[in-house]
């Protein structure tokens, strides 16, 4: 299997997905809506939904389950979308530059800005509860949706954004720098493996294995995150390169130096690898994911 | 039945079921809990889980009927109280003043501010989901996480609030200010009816009166903010009085006047009370809250 083509096959999948499920911008809200639309499909690499789908299909590769996914693998994009809107904000990390774009705020305003956000949060959570074409037995949307709202919520994503930011310009100890990247960034990748594994109709033991996958990833994901923004150009990432040392955040690479942390990324995607020992060929596009992860350039 | 220590009554329940279902701010995300508990307790009249919980009551006075809707009415307030931190930004109302107390991100600053309205949000649909002590079957849970998500979101609350910030010292049209009081204030109200109703088990009937009963006291609740906007003082309000004149803002009394105003609100008043018709003395709470709302004074 060749990654790529199947990175741009799924993303084509979660884009179309988008497009149908979202709201389209029209009536008085127009503005509003115009606003939430412009940061979700104004690029993005889709790995959050990705790896819901591709989690589920590691265990039940049947349409219908694909199709039980896709508004749960949308709802995850919104959350992680909103994060991004409100991250960007002047008074939080003031990035003006996105996926090479303009950021949200400096096209519909401060106020339009945190409203988009607000909006891309709340619709998630109507995808995760709506009722029209699903299969998926009520009692496993609620867990999906109790599991999603906790990783997003105070004691994950947007508590370890708020711990972030107060962290700046700090002398911040090891274990804190590694309960921020829990919190902001493995949180919400963890839990869209296993919204994947529970709508997939995961047994405890592969709930287990997919969770460790899930976690390995995740802190993959944030120490690369941390690479790229000392070895990339600013072109190369779509955003503000150099902006956590500018910022004064802690990151691996200003507690290990760049070469020693891309070891420890090595080891944790190789982790996650190990963790799928037992699944077969239908977990592949998982296996590869996670080396795409530790491989990618933005 | 004295309204007033039914209120109090109820106040209590409410801030013991909030204190109960609450994270406590403690560990490394202390500040942030911290600031999302300060204005989840700073005060307020708690309306929306009051009728929420005086519906159900209305509809079946069982224990645990009351039980199952406490976490859905404490998201309800969530969510409330999420709404008022981000209106009050700089970036939106710019007040430094709310229940006579200063605003979250006066305290907390912008961006601890905006993050705690995110966690309260993300919060109250982990209250809607939790699976503890909930008799209340997943479908009709699920259908009430779907029915919050809409009334809070994008053609809701959030967009009602965009919406009239877009409006701002613009000459809108009667039908756009009605469009916005039914998004930003009167689409939670009435979805705090529907949620109790559900969560009690009412009859489509018993359903179809209800929401017309919470749909005429959104209208109210939203009428009188406006005219105690113009005729209160700050002190009697806790937020800053005539704010909404020196924003530009579209306001019932602009169009009308005070006097006319009022009337509007009383007929409002009326209807919801006649649309609890047919309802015994168990639905005596809702009828004197729809009294309330309008002779309130804060």
């Amino acid at each position: 299997m060749e990654i790529k083509s199947y990175l741009n096959n799924q993303q084509r999948i979660v884009e179309d997905g988008l497009q149908a499920l979202m709201l389209q911008a029209t009536g008085p809200f127009f503005k509003h809506l115009e606003a939430m639309r412009y940061s979700l499909f104004v690029g993005g690499k889709r790995v959050r939904p990705i790896l819901c789908l591709a989690t589920g299909q590691a265990i039940d590769n049947r349409p219908e389950t694909a199709n039980n996914l896709l508004p749960i693998a949308c709802a995850l994009e919104c959350i992680h979308t909103y994060s991004l809107i409100h991250d960007d904000l002047p008074a939080m990390d003031n990035d003006a530059l996105r996926r090479g774009k303009p950021t949200n705020h400096i096209l519909f305003g401060e106020a339009g800005a945190i409203l988009a956000g607000d909006s891309l949060l709340t619709f998630a959570f109507e995808l995760l509860s709506r009722e029209k074409n699903n299969t998926l037995p009520a009692e496993k949307r609620l867990r999906i949706i109790e599991m999603v709202a906790r990783a997003a919520g105070p004691l994950g994503m947007a508590g370890g954004q708020a711990l972030d930011i107060d962290s700046e310009k700090t002398a911040v100890p090891f274990p804190v720098l590694q309960t921020i990247h829990l919190a902001k960034t493995g949180a919400l990748i963890t839990c869209s493996v296993q919204a994947g594994a529970i709508g997939a109709g995961a047994s405890p033991e592969q709930m287990e294995k997919l969770t460790i996958y899930g976690e390995k990833i995740g802190l993959a994901f944030q120490i690369v995150d941390d690479i790229l923004n000392v070895t990339s150009t600013t072109e190369q990432l779509g955003k503000a390169a150099g902006s956590d040392a500018n910022r004064g955040k802690a990151t691996y690479p200003a507690y290990f130096g760049v070469e020693q942390t891309k070891i420890m990324a090595k080891e944790a995607i190789e982790e996650a690898i190990d963790a799928l020992l037992g699944f077969d060929v239908k977990a592949d596009p998982l296996r590869q994911l996670a080396t795409y992860i530790y491989t990618r350039s933005n």
